[in-house]
């Protein structure tokens, strides 16, 4: 292990994401808060270190060097992010302003701020924008460091992003990033465009627009997009919670052929599709049933939006669903720990590790009545082998099991089960509103110190696919 | 697919069965409470339909035939026993008949019930004897169909059947059947000895006998075991709970070597007791530190009843925890989803299954870090190829699933999640009672006539191991 290489690599790339500081900072001037040179603190102070950085002698990292860059920076930048936070005043708890960076950085969403809007407007700009660079940062870590660990079956999204690039012998990670970044920006510039023609000002736009590609979900209103008391903002959004919850590289292979097919021919959109039409279906005959709305357009609208926010991990709300029938919430939950496409900003488990489990269970149904069975689990034109199988199988059981173990350690806090357990969710999958006392209308703000750091450390888990950060732990690791 | 030797060897085996209703039946003779003829009516009734049967030809089953067996005397028997409750007025409602009869037979012990001591004595010995005869018959199906059809990666219980007969060339199932016997027998004796000693009458530790050995849950008093009020009942009931659970062929072999480390060494065995002493441990501290009890050994007391309840998926209790703190309910929750040891009357998803699932999570971990790892999972002396691994993954995801969709399906009705889920938990696991309405101190009787016969079901497709149920649904199963 070159500890050096790591210790470069690391300050460069917080360096890197510390110029993000520079919007707010503009915005900043521009409002004339008075904040500016707090936003230039966290450069300088990254910089700094970049400088003692940039002495080490620049060698290509190997896996567990990369492995360990990757998690040191999801757990640094929030620090920088929180640093700048407890500075302003505007969180002055360090694990509250932790919590909030690292909900922020992994899109999560989760808050501990009961009123944002309180807060300067130039740094609620900054916390969407965590959302928007901790967004783009995940899509090219698991489009380029995760294939090429394997974690969790990731080695399949590795073909996706080498046919993107199929004109190239040797597709480098570079390129893909620089593709993913055209894509992410042709989706954030539409989407605030839209936003804007729906009537939203353009601060308002922005905002909401970097919270939805990344499937975020911080709003600048307490009341979240339902603040906005627009039918048009709302579709736009839950679209665009859809579109961000895509495997990127997909736009850019599906314009390169100029195919929609290319697009909605994918088994990931597919699977992501089919789920979003029939829950949406499910929920608003059942928000009529249950006579919560008689207008069947009314329901569709609020059925429509929570399930594309639960299905896309965003975790923004158009209405206070907390006394909506038991049966949705169920849903809600369930839906986010699916997930959505490996390779968008979504969490969750992930549609095709979701397809390839139920995909599995049926072969071993058949295999049942028929002990000798051979099958072969495909996945588009692929085939997989066992060993990507039992990997990630692997992901979704060590998933599962640290989603319990996390809402088990909050229950010893005493919070109810559902409160508990429905927060594991929500930080383990980045959705970031769970249910009951962290509901839509709650927040995360009364839970102790430690909790509010175990439920940061979770974000992070979720967020680099669980085995990135566990693997770490293990002494095998730090052995020759 | 020959459905006259189905029908032949159903019929047979629920003749068989019924002959189990012969000691109630005689009880009620000794008691004189005119309920005698009520007992013959199932008996005259299935040996009815085997007159008809045996004149089919007698025919070795293929696989399908087998499983289809099974799961029909499964769906069959309780009604036969659902038939008696309803004739005799004791349940007059047939789905709540059904409910508690599945319930008795899977050795779930969840009741639809709200006075248990109103019913005639010899009614709940019958109610324990459903739990008795369940538990062997399912003992003897999961250590001879079970691993002859490989589902969930019960193959391993086979290596464990053959190795009690290692002397025979072809141990065949009626030797495996007459061995287990024998165990069940000896611990069944055993454990009414000890609790007539304890102060029991006969007639109560008989019934708490057959409710334990089988690691159902019946009592014959409301307040379950805690309505005896005796230190010396309730640990000779939770050591026994712990036996109950314990693979019976291992007693056997045990027994054979006369050798204690056969029976301490093997892997599930000292799983199962070592999560039992932390959870019990665990629960004890929460306990005092929480101030439900202000003495430990009263605190010991309750958490080691529970917790043993809970690994050995009983469900019985010794005082009401509905108001314990919520870790220790969610825990009780987790136990019965790990379950205890495979070839014994306990249900969840098994201690093996479990302990390959960590050693398999374990070796991903690893390989994330290496990804070029080639890893082995063994467990005791077997090595596991990744057919079996794929298998046992396949079982434990499907077994999940199928508890949040049956939760899912609850929480339409509109009872809380809680409620739900719990109620989800503890019929797929055949623990029995669940959480806040199905609580300690709660239960069945509530729900509408759908969600009792879903959990009917449910519990059946619990205690078969799940895929053996589900593949008759398949449209392959019925090709030829
Ligand atoms: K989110
Ligand atoms: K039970």
């Amino acid at each position: 292990m070159n500890f050096k290489v790591i210790f470069r690599n690391v300050s460069f790339l917080l360096f890197l994401l510390s110029l993000s500081f520079l919007l707010p900072a503009f915005y900043s001037l521009w409002e004339r808060d008075g904040l500016f040179m707090d936003y230039l603190y966290p450069i300088i102070l990254s910089f700094s270190i970049f400088l003692v950085g940039i002495q080490f002698e620049n060698e290509e990292p190997d896996i567990k060097e990369a492995i360990l860059t990757v998690v040191l920076v999801w757990f640094l930048f929030p620090a920088l992010s929180a640093f700048f936070y407890v500075k302003t005043g505007a969180i002055p708890n360090p694990f509250d302003a932790y919590f909030e960076s690292v909900s922020g950085f992994t899109t999560t969403g989760a808050s501990i701020l009961t009123n944002v809007e309180a807060l300067p407007k130039s740094v609620l700009l900054w916390r969407s924008t965590t959302h928007w660079i901790g967004g783009i940062g995940f899509v090219v870590f698991s489009l380029s460091l995760l294939p090429a660990i394997g974690a969790g079956g990731a080695q399949l999204m590795r073909f996706e992003a080498s046919k993107a690039m199929e004109e190239k012998v040797l597709p480098r990670v570079k390129e893909v990033a620089r593709a993913i970044l055209v894509v992410y920006l042709a989706l954030t510039l539409s989407e605030i465009a839209l936003l804007k023609l729906a009537g939203m000002s353009l601060y308002e736009a922005v905002n909401h627009t970097f919270a939805t590609v990344a499937t975020g979900g911080f709003s600048t209103k307490n009341a979240s997009v339902g603040a906005f008391h627009s039918f048009a903002v709302e579709m736009i959004i839950a679209v665009f919670m859809l579109l961000g919850a895509t495997n990127l590289s997909l736009y850019y292979r599906a314009f390169r052929k100029r195919s929609f097919k290319e697009f909605f021919g994918y088994y990931e959109v597919k699977s992501l599709l089919t789920i979003t039409v029939f829950a949406t279906i499910f929920s608003t005959v059942i928000l009529l049933l249950d006579h919560v709305y008689h207008n069947p357009v009314t329901a569709f609208r609020y059925a429509f939006f929570q399930i594309a926010t639960a299905v896309s991990t965003t975790g923004f709300s158009s209405t206070d669903y907390t006394n909506w029938p038991p049966a949705i919430l169920a849903l809600i939950m369930i839906l986010s720990l699916i997930g959505a496409c490996a390779g968008s900003t979504a969490g969750g488990i992930k549609q095709f590790r979701f397809l390839v489990m139920l995909k599995t269970i049926y072969q071993e149904l058949k295999k049942t009545a028929h002990p000798r069975l051979v099958y072969k689990i495909t996945l588009g034109d692929k085939s997989l082998d066992f060993t990507i199988i039992n990997t990630i199988w692997a992901f979704i059981s060590i998933y599962f099991m640290l989603t319990v173990m996390f809402g088990f350690i909050i229950t010893l806090s005493g919070y109810d089960l559902v409160t508990s357990f429905s927060a594991s969710i929500a930080c383990i999958t980045s959705l970031g509103p769970g249910l009951a006392k962290v509901g839509p209308a709650g927040n995360f703000s009364f839970f102790p110190w430690f909790d509010k750091f175990l439920l940061s450390v979770e974000m992070i888990l979720g967020r680099l696919e669980v085995l990135t950060v566990m693997t770490i732990f293990l002494p095998f690791f730090w052995e020759k």
